[in-house]
């Protein structure tokens, strides 16, 4: 049989945060593919789409007029999932249909009023715009609810439905199944070692040096040695640092810096706009102190051979577990190597 | 406030066998789609496509020659993710760093010599063919082996890369993660109830009537109250049963029944070859007694509105929590009021 080579052969590795496992598979990315091929964005050329219902001053799908904004402009999803003031149904005893209140917001942001510029094309100041605004939403959101969670879809391969570069703001009275994991895990390892576990877990990382993507002053994204995505990063401050709203200037500038190179080089990587979905998890508005919990972005994007080509978490993945085609190693070496310009500005 | 609704106002449902909520908002169904459309596939209209790598006596991708099979052809995967003899990682009690061995086998299975037979298509014998296959591979693969998940993916939507009916067969030598919350959760109910869970379900469902989509001789398949994807169903025996091995002559046909049902009814929603991935869950070969076990098979559909517009679990989704747009018994009912003949027969 011989020695045992990550990169080589099949194993599983365990992510201490969701308690679940990840069938790694590095041989399989020599397969050829003959299934479906993704289209790839067409390059967004205007600043301003006069036919776009999230640019400045045009109307949006129910009939409202945007501003003329010329910052990153919030507003309420024009078909919430969540509703503030909504009847709860009856609480049951039942362990076979059991249903509870589900009360919150749901918000869009748009990064800024350019039509054109995703998160790598936006300048400095811009990005630290949006992280502001963020820090506001959760200021705001967090005085009504427990959880606000802050995400991005990024590309049709993501259920993105606008390439006007927007996130979105999900706020609601409960902890949502994979932050309640979290808030499990982090907390038992609390109590087991007195450390938060991701920030051990970044110490040992920036020792190792072998799944580190960027580095900055006070950052550093990696492929987690648990990746599930292809090319999925963890974006970890190097302090301890339980919300957004808590960062110093320098911190948030330098988280500016972070988004930009990462997102940059996810660019980079296939000469395309990325697509992914990317979200921060932080200490739930709970009123406690909170110190098991180290907030951190999950980027978790699609494309595993090029712009056309994703990975499909289908069948065995859904019924049995995920699956990987390639080790967290190569794929964060692939990242690591390439520039931080972005393509289209060579 | 008003009345609690269901099929209006947003709340959450406990899936028991996972422990996971899903958030449901109904009203959500109402907002337009300008996102991406998927391609409807062609209707296969050939019964041999000599381009086809799964058809009889064709080559298939690695050189070899597919022999002149007539009933089902079960043949090993040629991009395996599971190998049976390959190295383990060193075993280490680290935490944040944890590996494990994962040996096994990964198959292929033809369900008909016939490229362009879909499940919904095939007879009641060629159906029970299918069957009477899994149950062979089970046989064999359960004796050296902990887990065999029988799947299928079905459609380009669904990451399967030729439209040749055919399903796949993963065995290995753990319990991946879905199945090993299936053996918690189920375990847990047993010690409480002396009773299986989905046995009792079955039962509660066949009483309420309210989710059921095809009921037969010996089985059900209705829309879990807890179901995540929009038309999701989980598929009942109305009897105890652990494995396809133990079926009897007469539930075997059955079942070939209430596939075929099952599946014309998903083509027939939307008058499309309907994606989706399927599988079966069933009591593990651990060599014990698995009173709390009772089989039951999965289906995760990706379509939403029509062919073209699928739901996408994404950012809040895999950052906080699956989230549905339509209630499961508003999907029940309209499953349930399609015809049983298909579409492309009428
Ligand atoms: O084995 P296939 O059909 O080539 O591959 C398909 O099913 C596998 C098992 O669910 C997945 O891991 C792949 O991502 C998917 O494309
Ligand atoms: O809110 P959007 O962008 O219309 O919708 C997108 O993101 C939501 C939140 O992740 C998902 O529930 C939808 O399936 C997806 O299409």
């Amino acid at each position: 049989r011989g020695e045992f080579d990550p990169t080589e052969h099949p194993h599983r590795r365990y992510n201490p945060l969701t308690e679940q496992w990840v069938l790694v598979s590095p041989h399989r990315a020599k397969r050829p593919w003959q299934g479906q091929q993704e289209k790839s964005a067409a390059p967004q050329t205007l600043a301003h789409d006069p036919d776009c219902y999230l640019c400045p001053g045009n109307r949006r799908v129910n009939g409202e007029l945007n501003p003329d904004y010329r910052r990153p402009f919030v507003f309420r999803n024009d078909f919430s999932a969540l509703l503030h003031d909504t009847p709860a149904p009856e609480a049951t005893a039942d362990p076979l249909f059991r249903s509870a209140a589900a009360r919150g917001e749901s918000r869009v942001i748009c990064f800024s009023p350019d039509h054109s510029k995703t998160l790598p094309l936006l300048s400095l100041e811009e990005i630290e715009a949006v992280i502001a605004t963020w820090q506001a939403q959760l200021e705001e959101l967090g005085e009504k609810y427990l959880w606000v969670q802050i995400f991005e879809n990024k590309g049709a391969a993501m259920g993105c439905s606008n390439p006007h570069p927007h996130g979105q703001i999900w706020a609601n009275d409960f902890l949502p199944n994979e932050v309640a994991k979290e808030e499990r895990s982090q907390r038992a390892y609390w109590q087991k070692y007195a450390s938060p576990m991701l920030w051990d877990y970044a110490r040992r990382e920036l020792e190792l040096q072998e799944r580190i993507v960027v580095e900055t002053q006070y950052w550093v994204s990696l492929v987690p040695y648990w990746a599930v995505w292809p090319f999925e990063t963890l974006l970890l401050p190097k302090f301890l640092l339980q919300r957004l709203t808590e960062l110093k200037e320098a911190q948030r500038q330098d988280l500016a810096l972070m988004l930009k190179k990462l997102t940059t080089k996810y660019d980079n990587l296939f000469e395309t706009s990325f697509p992914y979905s990317m979200g921060f998890h932080a200490a739930p508005f709970n009123g406690e102190d909170n110190p098991h919990w180290q907030l951190h972005a999950h980027f978790y994007p699609p494309l595993l051979r090029s712009a056309q080509v994703r990975k499909f978490m289908v069948g065995y993945e859904m019924l049995a577990e995920s699956q990987r085609d390639l080790s967290a190693e190569q794929a964060a070496a692939r990242l690591r190597a390439l520039s931080d310009i972005h393509y289209s500005l060579r």
